[in-house]
């Protein structure tokens, strides 16, 4: 089972590398870029077989080493 | 107009960061997690109304910066 979490910075938290992106974007000529942000997607292969399960697991994963919940957040798919 | 850009490494590229989130996955006791990739979520705010004008660009802003297309692969989503 592959479970993908994406992580992002919270709203109104300072992004200096989206900040960087977009202004090597807009020094490329990319000028209708209005915003970027970025974050990290973590694909993570599981030998759990049920689903509310692996999401749980996943879910505590997140809690405890994959996203710091004080500025960011996460959202998980089972696929 | 919002778009998403997923970039990572391609099937075959060691992923050390992925590997040393296993490992700490690992030793945390999550042990059912077979392997961890890790890639970068890059969100796009656009000026752009025209879907496919849109993805078009945002395809050429992976080409010359967001992907190293040499070890990377990159998927676009226009929400």
């Amino acid at each position: 089972m592959k479970a993908i979490v994406n992580v992002f910075l919270k709203e109104g938290v300072l992004d200096p590398q989206g900040k960087a992106v977009h202004h090597a974007l807009t020094s490329l000529g990319f000028n209708d870029v209005k915003d970027v942000r970025v974050g990290k997607q973590i694909i993570l292969e599981l030998t759990a077989t049920d689903k509310s399960k692996a999401e749980a697991e996943v879910r505590e994963m997140c809690e405890t080493l994959l996203a710091n919940t004080v500025i960011e957040d996460y959202t998980i798919e089972i696929a």
